[in-house]
This record gives structure tokens, C-alpha cells and sequence, in this order.
């Protein structure tokens, strides 16, 4: 990526770089050689008050995202601010507004004014919603309507944007002709469907200068969005699919040329056999750009549990090279997700980015483990709580019996307590 | 295995073979094939009533078991009777009585009366709660004591006992002297420290040739547990591992030969790229006895949420080899389970099951996956419920807006409704 080109990043950098660096645990010479080569990303919008930058790409650590938002089924404002709350609570790293109902430039304003960590959105979203609104059909968007969309939410300061940029006319007639569930990217289908409408080529294709020259000023990452993404995994690894991400590495190194800082989104559903394989295969097709997955999702049978089989997919993902996890939440397939849902899909999401580093050997991950077992071996639970993942829950779970040395599973045949005191004798 | 010197087994097989068959989708040559050369088990002891024999060993239907029973702490029949119903319910295939407080007997007794399923047992714990009683440690209990309790269950009806006979004096040496958290099988431990303080060989090795004279009248499998599996992923894979596997299989090749069938316990705690090496070394060492695993867990930072570490571990044993799956629960480490508990722990590890059979093309797997995605494509709500592995969750989710075509999350922006209207244009 040309820094040269990007004022706003260089800015950011200059202010950030040092503490940026702490934060990783990573060299400053290797975050800018990472930026440079394309294989980081630093997600911040001057705009955006209050923020703190953040980089994705390994070997930063995994970040996981929550989507957020209204649909036209349940729209209530206060709800979604209360959802970006327990979000952050739970340690997501970002989190996307996907709202398509009620007041999106309000709901907007107001997540990016309480969220200190990166926000993200898919315009398209909000262009289709005021067509909606004045009974127009998406195949009357214009290119215009669309690019001023997305700078007054640059303006607004979001810092990434999903932009189905790579999906072409091509693509979209082979997944509607050859697959079970077709298009299951929304914003995606809006396109798809605009394209084969009006037989013309995807306009965000057709104008993607004028989109980065919208971004840059911003600073604004461009999140390369998998439109034809496989919606079951029957559909999974198809020539729609990659032919996409073919498109989608042409568009990041030429957007990277140009100083707009770019990330790569995955799959999707696909059975468990492929997620090493794909996973490595678009990382080098995208040479390496930070890969954003949501999943990958390896089953279709298990809604209200989909985020523990995004997990089981997130955490081979990781192994293989995913740098940013969306969550899964185990509303997923059914209903919008609740505060719950919420919570829940951040944890599974962390847990498969931890399971993944642990696997890396990542050196702050294999600390928390460490911390762990020293606290297990000598039945600290304070300790065990400060070291896991979610400490409330090791305080709720031993509530009852707080005062035990030992947990209420194994009582007097505690293991752990037979050791210690035979350590101790 | 040696059918021959097994009759019970040969009677159970004679009234069960055609519907066993039938259940698994598989010939009853190769079930009697596969039991024959001992890499298939069936679990059904003839004094157990109104059992319905269970088939364990790959390419059977991966199976999955819930853990319940009393603890110290936590000691209430009726509670562990309505655990048993809800794990059923959930989907478990066996249920394991770890209860280790009240009446040991009667609560035994009353879980076979009303199981269907295999039950299975850890008798050592019995003996343990029975020496603690009388104040005794356990370095005081005899030979006898251990048989005459594993005997008494057999009798119950018990399926399948887990018993530590691969436990050496050698290998506790290795684990208490080289671990962060030594040995933290409950009945290994108490074997372990009989054989410390005793100088003493295991007694369940030692007299192995009699534990097969008691179970083999009654067809009890054996399941070889792995008193030594790790407890932390730093722990995984050491010498003391390898060394109890080494001797797991010798025990189970003359178990065979003595027509008594066997499992093989595994791990444990491990991280995620060490499983799929660790489960096929497993099943070459052990001859492809049917393998049995305790997750595998593949992080340790995770309490509250290590059904979905488990989960992890599970799907990609699952597609290594591993052929029943014990759950673990959100309780894990923590606390006694509850029932809210065991049926997320059953849930996720029918998750992980399924997602391993996904990738292994198990037909029966396949079939959902298919029927779930032709439902997603028509928007046929009602048969997602019938294909879904838990239906109660997708109707409990959708009971809100039920009437509704689409689902809350994207209502008018449902990208499978788009692409179904222009297919039905």
C-alpha cells in the first residue's frame, strides 16, 4: 500500500504507531512493512472522535467483529446501542452497523459517538432502504446514488466499508444458474440483481476510482466484500466463487497503488475438509491482504448453534491464515440477534481466534494459557477468573459454592486437590 | 474380538443384527466384520432392560455421551434423573452415572430402569465413596474390593466400565513428576496414588485376567480409560500420554483374544494443531479400536464456554478417526453441570459430530445438509425445523414472527426471497 498516497493513515500513524505497537506486541518497523506490503490494515477514520486506531492482519491478533443493527422486522435504536455495549463488553474488536430500518443516518451518528473501537457498514444497505422507502425498484439505484452514500458515511467517520466491488456479471448469472441457494450476500444480491437487470457491469466495478477517491481523504478500508460467498455448503469452492476473489485481488493491489488500504472477505458455508485449504488458497491468490471471514460456517443443519459451528470453522480458518473473524451468533439463519445472542457470538468468535493463536503459538495467547494452568494447578479461582476468556462467568458459575477449595464437580475427589496435597505433604 | 468365546454377545447380535444394520446403514457382514477385528463395539449388557443395543466404531454413526450423576456438592436423585431425560431428549446416545455422592446403588439402579441407552459407569468412584466413608484412605483399598464392586455392576445391568488398566506405576511417576497439572483423571488419580503410596503395581493390571472373567458374561465393554490423558495443552503429549496408550493397546489385543470387548479413551486437553496427528497415532497404536474422547479440549482459557472448545477439538477429531464423542458442558472446570448444562453440552457435541461426518461424506450427514438447503432455498420453515439438528430452537426462535416468509435478520432485504421471486417469475 502506497503511504505516500494517504495523508489521513500517515497522520494516524505518526500519532498512534508507538502505542499501536505496544497494544500488538509487535515491532513499529514491522506494522509499517506490513502496511506497506499490503498484509495489515490500520482501521481508523480521522473523522471518527474518540477512536482508537486498530491494526488486522497477523501477526497482530485476530480480531473479531459484531454485527449490529436494525432490520424492518425489529427496529429499536436504544436496543442496538445496548447490543454495541454488551459487544464491546465482551471483547469485539470492531463492530459493524448493519441497520436497514428506521433512521440509518441517526443510528450511525449515534454508534460511531459511543463506540471508541472501529465501526464498519455496507452502504449499499441504506441506498436500498430509501428506494424502498419510495416504492423504487433497486434496479433504478444510480452509481451516483450509491458513491454519495458512501461518502457521507465517510464523512460521518466510519472506517470500513463492505464494497462487493469484485462481484461482475459474470459471477453473478454462474451462481444464480449453477447453485442450491445462489446469492446469500445481501448487499451482494442487490447487485446482482441490478446487474442482470439493466445488463450492465457492477457499477461499483465500473467506478472504483471515483470510490477510492472518495475513501481516501478518509482513510477509509475498503472491505472487499464476497457477494457470491457459498450459502450452503453444497455450494462451496464453485468457479463463482473464485472467480471473484480473482477480481478481488486485482482491485486490492490496484486500490493498494493508490493509497486506499484494503481487506478481503471470506466464505461462507463449506464443509470442514475445505477450510484449510481454501482459507491458504485466498490468501495467496490475494497476496496476503487481511482476510475477513464470517465462519467459515461448517454445517448448514445447526441453526441456533451457528455460532459454535462458525467457531469450529473459525478456529482452522485462524490456523490457516484468517486475520478477522464476524461473528456467528446463534440467532444466525433464524431471527435478529438478541443481547444474548450477542454476547454469546462475541465469546464463540474470541474462543476460535484463542484456539487458533494457541495453535500459532502465538506468544500472548500460550500467556493466558500459561496463566491458566499455574492457576488451576494451585486451585487460585481468583487467578482462574483474571485468566479466563470471560471472568464473569467464572464468578457466576462458582457463586454458589465460592468458598470450596475445590470445584462442585469432583468435591473430596478433586485430582487437582489429591496432587496439590501430596505436593504439599 | 473372539465372538465365539462371548456368548452373550453372540445372543444380543442374534436378535438385534437386522435392526442394527438398518439404524447405521450399514450391511450386517460388515458390522459382524468390524466387531470381529474389534473396531467396532456393540454396547448392550443382556441384564440391562429394555435396552436398545448401540453400535460405536467408525463407519457407524458417530456417537455422543453425557456425563451426569451426584457430586459431594451437589447431590440430588431426582435432579440427575431429569438430567439423564433431558440428555436423552437433546440426542445422547449413552449417558455415563459419575455420581460420586448418596446412594450409589439405588441411583444406579433407578438410571438403568428408565434408560433405553447404554449406561456407563466408573466403578472406582463407587469404591472411593465407600472408603471415604469408613474413613479409610485409598491406598487402603484391596484388589477384591475394586472386582467385587465391578462385578456388582455388571449384575445392575451396566454397558460399558471405565477402568484405568493402562496405568502404570511408571507412567503416574512420569506424569506427577513432569506436568504442570500431573494427573487429572479422577480414578487415575485415586490408581495413581494407590500405586504411590502402596509401591504397588495397578491393581486393575494386575488383575486383568479376572476383570475379563467378570465381564465377560455380561458382555460389559471395557472402556480403557486414559487415567493419564493431559490437563492443560502443555501437558499434552508426553511421554506418560504415549506410555498408558502403548499399554492400552496391549490390554485391548488380549481382551479381544478373551472375547471382552474394548474402547480406547483419549484426550483431553491439547491445542488444535496437535489433534489430528495425536487421533490417528491413537488409532494406528490401538488398532483401530473404537476411540473414545473427552473433547479434545483445544484451549484452556475458556471456562463457561468449553462445550464450544470441546466442540472444536471434537469435529476435527471426529474427522481423524474419533468414533464417540463425550460432551463437555458450559460447566466444565467450574461446577456440577445443570440441566440447561447437559443439553448444551449434548447439542455441541452432536454439533461436532455432525460437522466431522459432514467432512468424512457420511451419506446420512450429507442427507440433512441437503434437506436443510433445499428447505433454506424454498423458505419452507416448518422442514428447516424437521432437518435442523435441535427442530426446538428453530421453532423457539421464529415464534415471534412466524407468519413471516423471511426471517427478522434481513426481512425485505432476504436475499434467498430475491433470488426465489426471480426464479418464480
Amino acid at each position: 500500500m502506497d503511504r505516500n498516497k494517504n495523508s489521513a493513515l500517515a497522520k494516524i500513524l505518526d500519532t498512534h504507531l508507538s502505542t499501536l505497537a505496544k497494544t500488538e506486541g509487535l515491532e513499529q518497523e514491522l506494522i509499517l512493512a506490513a502496511i506497506d506490503a499490503g498484509t495489515m490494515v490500520c482501521l481508523a477514520n480521522p473523522n471518527h472522535q474518540n477512536l482508537t486506531p486498530l491494526l488486522v492482519g497477523q501477526p497482530a491478533k485476530i480480531k473479531v467483529n459484531a454485527n449490529i443493527g436494525t432490520s424492518p422486522l425489529s427496529s429499536c435504536l436504544e436496543t442496538e446501542l445496548e447490543k454495541l455495549k454488551v459487544a464491546l463488553e465482551a471483547g469485539a474488536d470492531t463492530v459493524m452497523d448493519l441497520s436497514t430500518a428506521g433512521d440509518l443516518d441517526q443510528i450511525r451518528q449515534k454508534m460511531l459517538a459511543v463506540c471508541p473501537k472501529p465501526v464498519g457498514t455496507v452502504p449499499i444497505y441504506s441506498v436500498g432502504q430509501k428506494l424502498l422507502d419510495h416504492n423504487r425498484e433497486i434496479s433504478s439505484m444510480t452509481a451516483d446514488e450509491l458513491l454519495s452514500e458512501i461518502e457521507n458515511q465517510c464523512q460521518q467517520g466510519v472506517d470500513f466499508i463492505t464494497v462487493h466491488c469484485g462481484l461482475t456479471k459474470h459471477g453473478a448469472t454462474l451462481a444464480k444458474n449453477n447453485r442450491t441457494l445462489g446469492i446469500v450476500s445481501r448487499g451482494g444480491s442487490m447487485l446482482a440483481r441490478w446487474m442482470l437487470e439493466n445488463d450492465q457491469e457492477n457499477p461499483l466495478l465500473t467506478h472504483f476510482d471515483r470510490l477510492l477517491e472518495i475513501c481516501r481523504p478518509y482513510n477509509v478500508t475498503l472491505s472487499l466484500g464476497d457477494g457470491l460467498r457459498p450459502g450452503a455448503g453444497c455450494d462451496a469452492g464453485d468457479n463463482a466463487q473464485w472467480d471473484e476473489v480473482l477480481k478481488l485481488d486485482e482491485l486490492c493491489q490496484y486500490a493498494q497503488s493508490q493509497g486506499v488500504q484494503c481487506m478481503i472477505e471470506g466464505p461462507g458455508h463449506m464443509s470442514l475438509d475445505l477450510v484449510y485449504g481454501q482459507i491458504q488458497t485466498i490468501k495467496t491468490v490475494t497476496h496476503h491482504a487481511p482476510l475477513y471471514v464470517l465462519g467459515p460456517l461448517v454445517c448448514d443443519s445447526s441453526p441456533g448453534y451457528d455460532h459454535i459451528s462458525g467457531a469450529i470453522g473459525g478456529a482452522i480458518g485462524v490456523q490457516a491464515g484468517v486475520d478477522f473473524l464476524c461473528y456467528l451468533t446463534p440467532a444466525e439463519h433464524l431471527t435478529l440477534p438478541d443481547i444474548n445472542d450477542v454476547k454469546q457470538g462475541v465469546m464463540a468468535s474470541r474462543i476460535a481466534g484463542h484456539i487458533g493463536e494457541v495453535a500459532l503459538r502465538r506468544p500472548h495467547a500460550l500467556e493466558r494459557e500459561k496463566r491458566m494452568n499455574a492457576a488451576r494447578r494451585d486451585l487460585n479461582w481468583e487467578e482462574m477468573k483474571q485468566a479466563a476468556l470471560d471472568p464473569g462467568q467464572v464468578e457466576l458459575r462458582r457463586r454458589e459454592h465460592k468458598n470450596e477449595e475445590v470445584c462442585a464437580m469432583c468435591g473430596k475427589f478433586c485430582s487437582v486437590k489429591m496432587l496439590k496435597d501430596l505436593r504439599e505433604k
